[in-house]
């Protein structure tokens, strides 16, 4: 299987973001991505391509020219108004208030951001704007007929909506891979996010419509971030009513409690749908040691997870999203690959 | 002038805030509302009357009873999930959204306030509950027949919504003082904002009422926070229509480049409209030195604002809200005071 990745992804390195109340030390750091690129190397994936430029209006298909516009400008605006240190927003633009764009970066950064956990550096732009070349290339290998491909990106992207960031994520690669499958010849694409965290920022980009099925399991966001998205009665409004499936599972689903079952239903959903290829949003926090997650999966269960996307039958690009015990990442994504790829040959 | 204080205001004392993307030593400190107590007694006003008890029923006036019982348990409940350090939300309801309360308290944090800097200590809830009580007895003092008072709050309130906290407020002192005088006797009721931020609750609280006009100065919410409220064509809605008044400033404004005028006209519009009292949410964070702040008014200016609104020649009840630089907030608030008052005598 091709991996694509890029090195620039170390780019994006924040000092600390706040977790649980408290300023700490990035669970998301470049070490992620080295971590899984060398296991992934170890096993045998490959060959590791280098990401092609895909031009910014690959982009502007699912995000706003004025929040691309800000995102590529908002280090150096920060950095004029306070000094050379990470970008946090202060405050947000919830009820009661009005969604006016302001002036001062500060309320910028306050109105495209959904929260406080992600830092804007001096590297952010160019790591997350390689990320979406890593995307985009996995996605013409699959355009250009192979029947996978693993984009390694970093940062991951699937909170990232229209027009905000957060969640460690700033432009959404998932969103935009499949967006381009689509304009490329595709006319059904599924996201399948596994992603421990639902994926509120490609639900919304892709909640009205009825080219692109939508499905996540996840966390319940009663009980875990982002809290408000990720409810299983977000079926998909307008054209694209039925084209959204989201599964919340309680904090301690284990592979056998729950989260077999979710991911069977929710393959059956993409299958019954009618998709031709399908994007994976890979996030490997469902992990039983994930430091910031509630999920019991254990390293063996993510060759099951490989299997059972394997048998949807479709042209499938990984992106990689979320997981944050380094010791055990490379581990988890090999066996979903792996899992994916003796699948696949059975079949 | 009677000065309402209680020493319980020292029980929200966070260990940091949010500010410009740095965890620092918050500004919004028990030292301030000592540094203004002392500057008063000094100075000769008094006598200095500890807060009577009001029911909880005067708080539900303006917030939701929901709301109440989120503030008076989240710290428990977070010491719960996470261990006895300051409580700080991470991520908000913004647009594409759904605005469902979540059951893990991080998510009742996101769902219940507007900013990242505003943390809940263990003693917040007894401290914004005795400001609160502060508040109320100089409201009652104004209802009993005295022309003025002064409720030394601390924390303060003017940003905190019917079911929102946030920018140092828990709960609007302001507003549930106005309310207070609503319902026992005055027809109508004014408050005078005069923070350098917006009073973004207490506008929210009152936005469709014709009993309770808002009339606010402060720095252009374009340039400073809340930056989405407190512009000047939010003017009331529905039954409120007109009985609202923003003056936005831009950064640098001082005295007599702006300032003046613009309170000039809050108080001709307040005494236009047949108010029969005023709340005034005292900030003192317009003074030149201010730590956060972009204005430009000096320490003899305060005496003249106090001046403008004695001449209202209304039963005035001061509410203590921001001001942070505790070398002059003394010096600041004594002026107003004894402005208002000297030319409350004359009148």
């Amino acid at each position: 299987m091709d991996v694509v990745y890029s090195e620039l992804h170390a780019l994006q390195n924040g000092a600390y973001e706040l977790i649980g109340g408290q300023l700490q030390p990035p669970v998301e750091k470049p070490e992620r991505a080295e971590t899984i690129r060398a296991a992934v190397e170890a096993a045998g994936f490959g060959p590791l391509l280098s990401p092609e430029s895909f031009p910014d209006d690959t982009i502007t298909r699912v995000h706003t020219p004025e929040f691309v516009a800000f995102l590529s400008t908002a280090w150096d605006r920060w950095v004029e108004a306070h000094g050379p240190y990470d970008a946090l927003p202060l405050n947000w633009p919830v009820r009661t208030f009005r969604q006016k764009i302001p002036e001062a970066i500060d309320g910028l950064l306050s109105y495209y951001s959904l929260d406080a956990g992600t830092p804007i550096t001096a590297g952010t732009w160019k790591a997350a704007r390689t990320a979406v070349d890593v995307a985009l290339t996995g996605a013409r290998l699959i355009q250009d007929g192979k029947r996978h491909a693993f984009a390694l990106c970093r940062p991951p992207g699937h909170h990232a909506a229209a027009d905000l960031y957060g969640g460690y994520c700033f432009l959404n690669n998932a969103a935009i891979a499949a967006q381009y499958l689509r304009d490329n010849g595709a006319a059904k694409v599924a996201v399948l996010d596994v992603d421990y965290h639902h994926g509120n920022g490609t639900q919304a980009i892709f909640y009205d419509r009825a080219d692109v099925f939508f499905a996540s399991v996840h966390a319940d966001p009663l009980q875990e971030y982002p809290f408000f998205l990720g409810y299983a009665d977000e079926t998909g409004t307008g054209a694209g009513e039925g084209c959204n499936a989201n599964y919340p599972l309680r904090w301690g689903t284990g592979w056998e409690t729950g989260y077999a079952d979710a991911l069977d239903d929710a393959c059956r959903r993409i299958h019954g749908w009618g998709a031709e290829a399908v994007v994976v949003s890979l996030g490997v926090d469902t992990f039983e040691q994930d430091p910031i997650s509630q999920f019991k999966l254990t390293t063996p269960d993510y060759t099951r997870m490989g299997e059972r996307i394997a048998r949807l039958g479709l042209p499938t690009l990984f992106v990689m999203e979320g997981g944050y015990d380094v010791a055990a990442l490379g581990d988890n994504v090999v066996n979903t690959l792996t899992g994916y790829l003796n699948a696949s040959v059975v079949a």
